[in-house]
């Protein structure tokens, strides 16, 4: 199975697609997945499992509001890795969707590096680029612009 | 009840005793508390129950190792403010207690500002000193120096 | 020369008159001082003109705009301790009034720690309340909002 | 002038030749590169001599110690893309070699993304992975660990 371009979007079609036995085709049940930063919700998930259930964390946070536009994809087959280069939105849940307070609102560029092996990912990396780590980190956290405890 | 810097000691003295009773000889039922920073535990705690969640999970992440040493303590009595000045050292629980590193080992310069009513503490806000903040976020992060989470 | 909350005031009248006699009368010349943080201007400064440079770079930044407003100054005579504590307010140089970006608007609550000998402060540290650590790194940084270098 | 996975090691071999006229084989002359975070050198450089600048800021920091080592390099010439992921480490001037604050060492995985046009780079992007956002910024930071300032 080469490693293409196509094939990368495959696979988070497959990820988003809730069908565990098609995520199975291009994700390693065993994967490891790093969140970056030090929030409360970054660090390596262990397992498919774990970062379904990041992924799902993303969704309660985000309130369904998180969208990604991809910029491009890389690979190089010989190296076994990928890179795909992607916009990303999202207001917090409970946030008002005008708000322009970081703390409300996610606007990063980002990039996700992936390493593969036999046709599937056993290892990806979520990187942020600019200054996406100090914004993020305040809409990941628990507080409000007041800092008040949303969760 | 005047506010004087023995007063500012018994209100800490009554905090760790465990005893509800004395807590609230010195501390408001409704007493908010605020952890400076944006990690995982940081933000306004509501009312004396949810402060004391919060000093218990500090129990939790230390393991019992977290030290505090009084530098000094200060009031004013007629604008109903104390502000005491500590030194705080902790190990994250399941750390090398040998580990120089930032993710593992709190050493922080940190004060208390407290706002009195009626002879008792209805606000309090923790803040750290220095580059206080960016050391104790590795220190409250859910990861290890390599990544790994720890929680 | 008792430490009182009017000498404190006076002391920070005397470093906004421009008057190095009259600033000599509250401050030693090598007081040293700290500003919170690890951004460009952070750490501390040694000597009276060391600190007195980096006010001038707050004037600077700020395009004069900086405004400070005391909350209440607490001191402890017998440990020479006083600190004041004030809500501060800038707009970057060259930033829209009326942006909301804490890249361009600083929105903090801030003290100052002083410790006193024979009538004049010795060492000063400033520190920031809340998630001010991270709002004012972003405020003092080097870049805007879309990344691109202000200085 | 394909865009190859040799050609983006080119392109970073010319840029340590000091040899202008190589350098500009491969880069444009109004090549945008941007230092991710918002310590006092991140942000934007406009043009080769700005970034050259920063590189040059970079030798001075690091007094001759900043090592990389490259992981991967790959290439999507649809698009003009490049990204190469290396292991990066350096020692503060004036720091002890054996030091383990981050304040002192530098130890990340980063990355670069370059957008190619006509066989030269246009743009670049430094990119940090994991928490390396978090412990470059103290790093780059013009304190040490004691907070005294180092620059």
């Amino acid at each position: 199975m080469e490693l293409t371009v196509d094939r990368v979007g495959l696979a988070f079609e497959a990820l988003a697609s809730g069908d565990r036995g098609k995520m199975l085709e291009y994700w390693d049940e065993n994967v490891r997945f790093e969140i970056p930063g030090n929030h409360g919700h970054a660090g390596w998930y262990e397992g498919l499992d774990e970062f379904l259930g990041f992924l799902a964390t993303v969704g309660e946070y985000s309130a369904g509001t998180y969208r990604a536009e991809n910029v491009t994809v890389l690979v190089n087959p010989d190296s076994g890795y990928s890179v795909d280069i992607n916009k990303n939105w999202a207001v917090r849940a409970g946030a008002d969707h005008d708000s322009t307070s970081p703390y409300d609102k996610l606007d990063v560029d980002a990039l996700h590096v992936l390493r593969w092996r036999d046709g599937k990912i056993v290892e990806g990396r979520g990187v942020l680029m600019g200054d996406g780590g100090t914004t993020s980190a305040l809409w990941w956290s628990p507080i409000r612009a007041d800092g008040t405890r949303a969760h």
